[in-house]
């Protein structure tokens, strides 16, 4: 299983360098931010305030847990104080650090059926199990705005961490940027002991590799020495240009520009597949960067996504997301860095794809039954 | 020994920031680069050209394996091709990775008897065992300048590596730092099969935390999962920002500043040392940034940090580069961010201290064994 998890990330990886590096291919696939959105003119101005400063301290060595502005700006946003958040590069690094502090000697990872591919990989190389019913030994959960649905995590699994002593690894990557912020469910309120994690990447940029952990009190002295183990620190630029960012700049007033050009893109999307491509089935999202899409056809999600490559347009295949074995191929279909023509003209493609499939004699064959 | 040596790092980091918390404390500990050697301009220009990209991808989420023209300009540097090099974020970050794919089911580290404290902090986590004269699985060694002493690896220790067919780790972060570059040993040529490590962090600034692993090639895939699972990627800003400036500007010619002030500072340092305590003894260094001073006198090098910090001056004690207890206490004094009279007046400094103890009926005691 563990062979077979190993080579499929490889060729969808292979298929996804190959779209990257050709101009004609539309990239429904990567869940990248918009550079659009990207605050540049302000983080120029951060930076030259940061390279001003005499001591040039975003350029030395640190202490493992990272610059102390920026740790109180995150500590005030999530309620927590500055010496309950270590600054990581990314919320990926805070997951791992979160599992080898948690289940070093192995266990059983709780998640739900579809999940971020990153967290799974990391598990599975871990070898760690990952279940979505039996009782795990810890829990990973996007609690606010999953990946890849766009949807607030299912009652039934949060519910089922509330109640448990099991520790909560909580990734809130996505929830800032819920379309409607008022609706925002705090899902993970119930949860004990919990994990918080978060990162600048979807919000602000992910080329700084800044995120953050604010693990429970008792476990913050083996985090830090995990954090140190890892790379003695988080980059100092990407925190020093944050920290001066955030202390100037209208980070809200951001948030919302970002929720409304999402918003509208997952409209666009949502309205292409069901004028494209009836067929297709997916629940809307009230945020993030991409929806899942059911074919409900049976068949094998990489071939197709070799098939769409060559009509121009890439996506990323289902089981990426899932912890085991779907009977239909599903797509996540991101919006995000993807201007509204360019969606209409990528399902258009992808529908394409999909009626050459449907009409030759086979769907795409699942070569992992061949 | 585990949970003393836990022990001795948290006591060793708590003085050691409690030191830096204080403005009246000699720094001769902690290995940093001076930032008057930082480029500042020629850096904050590097940044204009990568915050104009049109695209901004030094914002944008990339592949784990980093910055093309980075990897082929370090690959040229290390008479490897791009394809090669993966940039990691600092040496430390290369050590995890390469130690997490040669000794993932544990096994045994050989290194020198003094080496980089980080680097056997990461195999004592890991659960490894370190060992500077047992046959090992795989070695960690530093072989062009180690550190503490600022000396090519031990001779024979590199023969060993050389010819037995265990891999080596070959951590070259102060290699460019040696004083006279056309003594330059290449102590590790012979090292087969080799995972060539290195860094920004000493030659030009540690905040960026940009480094590089070069593994055999039948590695490669394996430790670019290991990355992806770590952080995804290096953060793109400094590495963007490296490639830029190592573009347009004369690394070689800051390198031979750097090297000259290196130099000096440790020329102060063993004077003033030779001067106001002539019991100690060291070995003069041919690069780097510390000597590594014996006092020839048995008792507890933590104990004497907390005495010397009293007297305004801090040091890092020998127990944090040796693998096995030592029977005298050694400590590694730092040149490298320190003025030349502040050197003279932080060595009068510990010579007090020391004269204190010596005249006290007790050497500072030995906690470990009471």
């Amino acid at each position: 299983v563990c062979l077979a998890r190993l080579h499929d990330v490889r060729s969808i990886e292979s298929i996804q360098r190959a779209c990257a590096a050709r101009s004609d291919v539309i990239a429904l696939a990567g869940g990248l931010p918009d550079p659009v959105l990207f605050p540049r003119s302000a983080m120029q101005r951060a930076m030259e305030v940061v390279m001003a400063e005499p001591k040039l301290g975003a350029l030395q060595y640190g202490w493992p847990e990272g610059d102390p502005s920026l740790r109180a700006w995150i500590g005030a946003r999530l309620g927590v104080t500055q010496d309950d958040v270590i600054v990581t590069a990314g919320a990926q690094q805070a997951i791992a650090l979160a599992i080898d502090a948690l289940a070093a000697r192995g266990g059983v990872v709780g998640v739900a059926p579809t999940t971020y591919p990153a967290a799974l990989e990391l598990f599975r190389s871990r070898g760690l199990d990952v279940t979505d019913d039996a009782d795990p030994n810890v829990f990973y959960l996007v609690p606010e705005i999953g990946n890849p649905e766009g949807l607030p995590l299912d009652a039934a699994i949060a519910e089922r961490a509330r109640t448990t002593n099991v520790p909560v690894i909580a990734d809130d990557a996505y929830a800032e940027l819920r379309f409607d912020p008022r609706e925002r469910t705090r899902v993970s309120a119930g949860f004990s002991p919990v994990w918080r994690i978060g990162t600048f990447a979807k919000t602000l940029c992910p080329g700084l590799r800044v995120g953050w952990i604010a693990p429970p009190p008792e476990y913050r002295a083996l985090v830090l020495r995990l954090k140190h183990d890892a790379d003695l620190q988080s980059n100092g630029l990407g925190q020093a240009v944050l920290a001066e960012l955030l202390r100037t700049w209208d980070y809200d007033a951001h948030l919302a520009r970002a929720r409304a050009v999402y918003a509208r893109r997952a409209s666009a999307l949502m309205d292409a597949v069901r004028r494209h491509v009836p067929s297709w089935t997916f629940r809307e999202p009230e945020g993030g960067f991409s929806i899942f899409v059911d074919t409900n056809a049976p068949g094998n999600d990489v071939a197709f996504l070799a098939l769409a490559s060559a009509h121009g347009v890439s996506f990323d295949p289902g089981r990426m997301f899932r912890t085991r074995e779907h009977a239909t191929i599903e797509l996540r279909l991101c919006h995000c860095n993807v201007a509204e023509p360019q969606i209409e003209e990528g399902v258009k493609r992808l529908s394409k794809a999909w009626v050459s499939v449907s009409t030759s004699a086979s769907a795409p064959r699942d070569r992992r039954s061949a």
